[in-house]
């Protein structure tokens, strides 16, 4: 089956837990709005629909007939059908607790250089910015790691089950994201996500993901992102 | 199946959608945190963990040896589990699309009212919570409701298929909630929400919510929930 994925070119983004998820299992995927044309077919499915779909943002996904947004739902989606993600009922909700959870931590980042609009830059709310990534490093930084670093205490190596799931590609990209974005602060909590730090490195040590690493595909972090590097947000 | 729900007990909350669900089907459960002693066993199963599932935060469902968190999970898979949910494939992604856009709207109404930290009061942050406000309702409630009234427009009566899911239940919710918080913004824009309007009514006359709503399980909204009504911050 051939993927389309749907989502900004120039970022990684929520995207990023996708095509995660697609180059892990070596799937066949067009990312559209990267190739020439692209961004006109993403902006037409968004604002015609696709499928009969019309999803609220990028990133989405269509697989066939099947169309499909919000990024823990596509990569609970493609993990169960590829094979990365647990058999029983009651691994697969554990695992898309986690990747929800993880959403959530996402969104917070986002509102991190982004507390007042999503509307308007980063620049026009510095002040306020300040105030929620300060909040942010002292209390949700330790509260989503702990959170984490307690399942792996739990289950072992991997957050559900006995092998990695799209829940553990995702946790990937919340340790990288909050080490580009926040590294004093970050560096601060390593003693206390040793299970965490393992599965990032883990996960990035996954055939598909190492190559995918290494790929053009995989684009930088940067301040157009989610996890953006602004010095003045991390701490001193 | 007997079913427990663990949210806090005073408030509506991310819990409300979950008792939707569960009041709409006439399931059998127990809203353990409003029972005598209940906040002290959510407590234990939030720092202990159920079933070797340790929650981020309520809400959280257990049934039988199933233990899951996130608010529009729990709706899946009660929905999927109990007829309130589409049958195919694409529907049920389709469905579950939806109810996840609506938890991101429930986090942004939220922020209207703590925009700088969850861990401090509202009146700690009124100028940003102003601030933010007034974006959420120049610019973010026309796009959501947008987005539920053109899935109407395009589907019929009811966001997806031909039949009520617990999609539906949750955009009955975040109208009900959106009308208490933000009255003068939501009635500019009526004109425009017919449909989801017309769904919301749909909802409510629906046995099993109607006896719900008309019963003292239904809490009030009320300043300590999510959807808060504070004049200062609603349109003049």
């Amino acid at each position: 089956m051939h993927y389309d994925l749907y989502y900004w070119p120039g970022i990684q983004g929520r995207g990023e837990f996708v095509r995660l998820v697609l180059e892990d299992v070596g799937a066949e995927y067009t990312d559209v709005a990267r190739e020439p044309g692209g961004m006109k077919k993403m902006q037409a499915a968004l604002a015609k629909g696709l499928e009969g779909v019309r999803p609220f943002a990028p990133p989405f996904l269509r697989a066939g007939k099947i169309v499909l947004a919000q990024a823990a739902n596509i990569t609970r989606f493609l993990g169960e059908r590829h094979g990365l993600a647990p058999a029983s009922e009651h691994g697969r909700l554990a695992a898309s607790t986690i990747a929800l959870t993880i959403a959530d931590l996402v969104a917070e980042v986002h509102d991190t250089h982004h507390p007042l609009t999503v509307d308007k830059a980063y620049e026009t709310q510095k002040a306020a910015a300040r105030k929620r990534a300060a909040e942010f490093r002292r209390g949700r930084i330790p509260k989503f790691t702990d959170y984490l670093e307690r399942i792996l205490a739990a289950n072992g190596k991997v957050l559900v089950g006995r092998s990695i799931s799209y829940a553990d590609l995702s946790a990937f990209q919340i340790v990288e994201g909050l080490e580009y974005a926040f590294p004093k602060a970050m560096k601060r909590r390593h003693g206390k996500m040793k299970k965490l730090l393992a599965l990032r490195d883990a996960v990035a040590a996954r055939p598909g993901i190492a190559r995918y690493l290494a790929s053009t595909r995989r684009l930088p972090f940067s301040e157009e992102g989610i996890f953006r590097h602004y010095p003045e947000l991390d701490a001193k």
